[in-house]
């Protein structure tokens, strides 16, 4: 886990996180020519990570029927956490954590700590992606490179367009990420922070799925529906549980935290906290011997 | 299933589906203007939903080798039975069932009668994904964000191409679709009214599979070939047959009508009707408990 | 396997490998005049088959970020074993194997070794499609509508931009190809000659992977690393080795020579040539009944 303070825009000036990633930017950008503009346009061009993100995802996931300077708008809004600061969004709960006072405080105070919020969670997902993945050893190899950082940084600002009743918004992006990222994730679904989500093709998440903080999902992961047609339908995942390759929960089922789901298993009953699953359908084999299974992939 | 009336283009100024489909798209375009352009070109900007369809399919798979405004012109004759009134394709069989008589019937007429099947097909497929995903709650969701609806229109196109001996097409066809949909179906697939492929990503569909009407499958689901060269050697699924996530069904295996096959599982042997297999590889393990499992997910 | 002798470029006009494919593209642009410009372009419009196949991947991976013309330079000196002969590159051992000398020979002749062993390794994968895949009639399909070819090739590209130190150019290749091919195979995986990647979306492959020659991997395979964090931890494959879809093999695992993974099979331990193994976990079941069970799909 990191240890980051949330950090207002304002801040950006002296933020080293963002500083350091961009020397990584300039090292590339020397060491292959080919790659420099690239590199000056999605990094270095940038004041702060998150504008950098904006930027990238909308390039990413434009098209002709929403051009990338309409695109780079909602993200930069969304990533700002303008949207969450106009209505409640959990991202608050975040802000509340951290010392501010939404109830109090004015709007524009507000709109800061939520953007601090959503600021801080992206740096902890994009530390989930260097800390557990061997091939991965520069942050913005994580930020330009990873499709499953990019599904997931679309799915934050694809929730909070959900949560803030821009429903049409949400659900062109989720097409959008479904067809260029190949991750079909519902707007509505809850995704705590340090999420990582590793090579990530096929991943599918559903409506009422709610995943707590460090959860780690390989590709090919299913988070379905039971036959039911309304209320929760889809899997609950506690704090850092490592689900792997291909494995596949149906319906409203409970996976405790720190629990481990086997690559290719099919999971359709509650697993407990601190248990590894395999099988089809799953059975309890053993625990995983670490305290969190999502660190340890 | 549905009950519409098969509808010769003629009638399309009363087309009462799709003036309704118009009216969902009129109040997303008022709700969010970001889309409003992007609602207006796709959906309002047409007179009929096979033109809707057509102009979205071509750009959804376009590229430097085909540009839209080709693919719109191959996707609208095909779509309007064009082909299959040249042919004798399988359309026809609807033509006749709807009361047309192609042997006797002047080439307009069967051309019309062929335009009204591949209609009422297009919608049965568009109520399928209503129907069956609560989390679709508007026919134009699934026009415009649905992938495996896409991919499955996308293959009607490629399968009339194929029945008219324009197979280098149709495999380019079914190339773009594997690549922007991932969604890989052999042109000369039969493919049954009422299809729902939900999520679709990774759905791998063979050359001499055969699906029957109402058929509901989900993402990751393999229709492959056997170690056979020649002849039938992809499965044959029955009416109402739902197949769960990640089930990989191999050979020239028959599953019978309103049978259901559990997520995960491997089916090498054939499957009764009305029964339930699961496992790797798959025994029955029951009966789904309703008439249509495809309609129950 | 084949027994095509390597041809330096110069020899490209009587290269008639490479003209039957032309003959093949000249036939299908008489057949279906819109894809006759795609045809010119792709196939007609290239002196050699390594020129084509640069020029198609190019455009199948361009991005903003890296256009296709610069793409196009990237592909062509890769395939034309530049990079290799400037480095000592794998593909040497090819050309040793044909009766080049690099240590004493000038670099012009290692290279156009090194080009005439890439070009070589090249035909051999062409064929394979057009061997193993019963749906694959022309050569000329396989260059142009396979995705699993196109992510092979792609990944010889990354491959030797990766032992060539241009490690930015090939994490970006990699991602490219991860995102429109939906393959993701880490440029330091190596891949022997005459593979065949069947379908191939969801299909990962690590970092530290090793496939012999004649390896065929259908759809949503993944050779997965295991929770080590260094070292060897990818699985290696032997010659002629057939892994069925959705077949997940974890860890540095070996799997012998002309064994076979049935579909859906979760490989944990070691897989003795010439067995055929299957379930999760994959028990050894019988033996293959073949050589070379690659070749018998």
């Amino acid at each position: 886990g990191g240890g980051w303070a949330a950090q207002p825009p304002s801040l950006a000036a002296t933020d080293l996180f963002w500083q350091s990633m961009q020397g990584e930017a300039r090292a590339a950008a020397a060491k292959e020519p080919l790659l420099a503009s690239f590199l000056f346009n999605s990094v270095l061009n940038h004041r702060t990570l998150a504008s950098a993100l904006a930027f990238h995802l909308a390039n990413k996931l434009a098209s002709a029927a929403m051009p990338a300077t309409l695109l780079v708008e909602v993200c930069r809004e969304a990533l700002a956490g303008g949207a969450a600061a106009a209505s409640g969004h959990p991202a608050l709960g975040w802000a509340t954590a951290l010392g501010a006072d939404p109830g109090a405080a004015a709007a524009a105070a507000a709109a800061a700590a939520a953007a601090a919020a959503m600021d801080r969670t992206l740096r902890l997902d994009l530390l989930a992606v260097m800390e557990r993945d061997p091939a991965c050893t520069q942050l913005i190899d994580a930020l330009l490179y990873f499709k499953g950082f990019h599904a997931l940084q679309a799915h934050r600002v694809a929730h909070a367009l959900w949560t803030t009743d821009r429903r049409p918004l949400a659900y062109f992006l989720q097409s959008q990420v479904s067809k260029r990222l190949q991750v079909d994730v519902h707007p509505a679904a809850v995704v705590g922070a340090g999420a990582f989500w590793d090579h990530a093709t096929g991943l599918v998440i559903g409506e009422t799925a709610v995943l707590g903080n460090n959860v780690s999902l390989l590709h090919s992961v299913t988070l379905g529906g039971s036959g039911k047609k309304h209320g929760v339908r889809h899997p609950r995942l506690g704090d850092g549980v490592l689900v792997g390759a291909g494995a596949t929960l149906l319906g409203p089922v409970t996976v405790g935290a720190g629990a481990q789901v086997g690559a290719c298993s099919l999971v359709l009953e509650d697993v407990a906290p601190q248990v590894t699953v395999v099988g089809v359908p799953a059975k309890v084999v053993g625990v995983p011997g670490v305290a969190v299974p999502a660190l340890h992939m």
